[in-house]
């Protein structure tokens, strides 16, 4: 099972720590590709690569322009569209349905997401039936699909953090 | 297992938007008594009392100014004290003994939190040892508490969504 993921309608002053939550969150969830619509935030981006430069390269991240195309041709590809909303169906009546699925696009909105991801997504899924968070949907979503457990990004990084029973700990990999 | 949150730092500006995902994300995972510190948030409080008074009254959430206080006083009530860092002990060595606890208090920060602190946690537990985020360590753990499953909010609310393959279907409770 392969997942990336599509998050739409960023606004650069709103969401700006949020989705900056989400994608350094998609480093630990198995999440790599990662398309975005709404503003181009080339601060965000910029941040993203920082830590990425500390702690390893795992995500690709793409500002991208008409999230319908892409939709379209990730179906083309064999993806499955899996769009998150509280309006869905709960996830624990389709999640084994859709772990035996090879490759899928996640989609996650911001403010209100237009019907037409609705109508084009394989599965609109819901975790839980009431407001939340999108980036809990997302985490609850893909830690269901590994298996209830975490897929972190494990490439060659700067620091490596030596876990403590109090306190800090960080090394540098190339001292 | 009972669980509540300490949410350390809440800056008014910068954290509003997290803040509140942290906040609704409560009502999925079980955690109904929040304290928050930093900046006291009026218009975030408002926010949330605007969300449950459509979706259902779960949430007590406090404002507090003295996060040390409060922690010595959870612990002298048999609380067991969790804080969520990344720097902390992989969360799958700890699962087992903390879901064996009673009540526990989790802590998540924001920016850098002070040393006492870890000082002051029976536990330090990271979900993930590299950059990501408190509310996707929040979720985790508390989905792992419950055994990988959620917890819903599930007091009498005004509406009530109907599930949708396709679509959005919201109807009232009192019709």
């Amino acid at each position: 099972m392969g997942a990336e993921l599509l998050r739409l309608s960023h606004r650069k002053e709103r969401d700006k720590r949020l989705t900056t939550h989400i994608f350094l969150s998609c480093r630990i969830l198995g999440i790599y590709n990662i398309y975005y619509t709404g503003d181009k935030d080339e601060k965000l981006e910029k941040n993203i690569n920082k830590v990425e430069k500390n702690w390893g390269k795992c995500l690709n991240v793409q500002h991208i322009k008409k999230p319908l195309k892409l939709i379209e041709e990730k179906k083309k590809e064999g993806y499955t569209i899996v769009h998150l909303t509280m309006y869905g169906i709960p996830y624990k009546q389709k999640i084994n349905e859709i772990k035996k699925l090879k490759n899928i696009l996640i989609i996650i909105g911001s403010e209100k997401v237009p019907s037409e991801i609705y109508k084009l997504s394989d599965y609109n899924i819901s975790i839980g039936n009431q407001p939340h968070s999108e980036l809990t949907a997302l985490v609850i979503l893909s830690y269901e699909l590994n298996n209830c457990k975490l897929k972190e990004c494990s490439v060659k990084s700067l620091y490596r953090i030596i876990p403590q029973e109090k306190g800090k700990k960080v090394v540098r990999n190339d001292k």
